[in-house]
């Protein structure tokens, strides 16, 4: 076994603390990457405060991991030693049902193993990136550009893929004007990755103090969803609405944003259910839809994306031993866009 | 004007009566059609009943009209006297809203109007197909072949439409499994459809004494909703679910059909809010979505597709003294699956 160190809950509300563990020894197709990098994700605070269900304590956060490939297994050719590599939000999946042959692994139907608060194939506890290594199977390690910062690269791995993802599924580029909800960690990944596929992209946030911020992303409009003057103005102008806001509200706004045949795409995952009406989406042929991260393939792919048109997160490094304050304030929404969790601090 | 024969209802909730009205007088474009037949679309009972909003009356309901050209207007040249010609549920839209100019004059930014129960640009009150005639703009009416059965035909023009623009929106073809909820007069259409579209068709019924008519039809399987094995077994099978059912339903356990990335398609428009919970469209990056009626070129193309593939609703002829016992059968589903007016017996 491999001594690790880490940060954890030990149950759920707890603060995080350092805490000692072990990895298991590399199998023939594992790779152990030295972690250098973590992104902090809502996901961390939703699975640490039991929000969608019953986690796993102690539980060690983070599937936004950058590090370097540190040891190889005998049969791992992927990766040599020194090479740059990702994790994301998934360690296992089965490999063999309909949705991990068609690159959904995400979507196991046998059901994926998440990098932390899940559990391996061997039965084990898996845990995250708040560590100084994780042990991985080659295939759920992702390749990383040495042209981008690798700080700011860690949040492509989770925050990069879920936006991504569906941009390219429902094939949003030139011509298409695509409305983002929400500016925060997903949200500012969603505007670049809109900018990039040639959208004309629209920020809708309740907050007008985002409106500078959208800008210096490079945003061609920007709308203050609690003033209705401005919502109306956009009324039945949308070919796609992602919505990355976590906290419960009303869709239908934005169902009314959007063009015939146009589409809304969740990305928020707001806990309570909406109420919908049939009439919503069957005047003007409307779509609500959702969509949860990325297979491998399209992982690799947003990576290699990146890296071509020169696309990370815009971050905030933090000191592990800040990772409770970060919390706090990622609740209050007081981060520009994303922490990253420098491991040389561990 | 034209004096007109037809049946009415004088107010809300009240049975429909024999009433003479008016027609106006030919515009330019207009044409006349001699109403020899007219479906019996559920909308008349949700119309005559203020189900959806509140009524205009009297109100002769009828949007599923097939008759012969008797008058054309001094610049109408689409229809020569003598031609078969159908009108669907609209008789006018703005023609210059993005909708319209894209096809979807169903969705007239302006306000389409309905071919009864709205008002016309001229401010009169638009009068349905229970007549003897009806005057209408020549783009509203569509060629229709001679080559199907006349009264069989009628029920395209609303039903047809309904089912057949979200299968060719979706692309739903060869390859797919597409489940049909509900086998009514749209139902039934759309395992037609389907099949002639190369899909692979599973009827869904709360009632298993449908199957025999499933099977009748050509549907390849045949699931009771009600059983929890039979639902189970097609459990994440389904590309695409076209739900006909107007009465209210939790539509979670179709969702949980569908496989990753499929498509809930709902056309039955129930009246109560559904409840959704995000996680059933972003786990499978699932849609939600419905579909209203068709377009005029689309309108058009389905009723040539249907004279290509021989296509026509199977239908009840009745007489037009027995509408309001018809309205009563077709409240507790008893008719298979279309009644069509003779206007003959008017």
């Amino acid at each position: 076994m491999i001594a690790t160190k880490g940060y954890a809950a030990q149950r759920v509300n707890a603060e995080l603390a350092p805490w000692n563990f072990e990895r298991r020894e590399l199998d023939a197709h594992d790779v152990q990457i030295e972690i250098l990098f973590c992104g902090v994700c809502h996901t961390d605070i939703h699975f640490t405060r039991d929000t969608w269900f019953p986690g796993i304590y102690p539980m060690v956060p983070g599937h936004e991991i950058v590090g370097i490939i540190k040891a190889v297994g005998p049969q791992a050719h992927k990766f040599t030693i020194g090479d740059y590599a990702g994790v994301g939000t998934m360690v296992d999946s089965c490999r063999e049902c309909a949705d991990c042959k068609s690159g959904h692994e995400n979507f196991c139907e046998q059901q994926v193993v998440y990098t932390y608060n899940g559990v391996g194939k061997d039965g084990q506890v898996t845990y995250g990136g708040y560590a100084d290594n994780i042990v991985v199977h080659e295939d759920f390690a992702f390749r990383i550009s040495d042209q981008l910062d690798l700080a700011a690269t860690a949040p492509l791995l989770c925050a990069g893929i879920t936006m991504y993802s569906p941009l390219r599924k429902w094939k949003v580029g030139n011509g298409h004007k695509l409305a983002i909800v929400g500016l925060g960690g997903l949200g500012h990944m969603g505007v670049k990755f809109g900018l990039a596929l040639g959208a004309e992209v629209t920020v809708i946030s309740t907050s007008a103090s985002k409106e500078a911020s959208a800008n210096q992303l490079g945003a061609h409009h920007f709308i203050v969803s609690k003033d209705e003057a401005q919502m109306k103005s956009v009324f039945h102008s949308f070919d796609f609405i992602i919505d990355t806001v976590s906290a419960d509200h009303d869709i239908h706004p934005y169902i009314g944003l959007l063009k015939t045949n146009g589409t809304y795409i969740n990305v928020g995952l707001p806990a309570k259910p909406w109420e919908i009406s049939s009439f919503s989406v069957v005047v003007g042929n409307k779509a609500i839809t959702g969509s949860g991260s990325g297979g491998l393939q399209e992982t690799q792919d947003m990576l290699d994306f990146c890296a071509e048109h020169n696309i990370v997160s815009d971050i905030e490094l933090i000191d592990i031993k800040n990772i409770n304050e970060a919390f706090e304030r990622m609740e209050k929404g007081d981060v520009r866009y994303r922490f990253v969790i420098d491991m040389a601090t561990l």
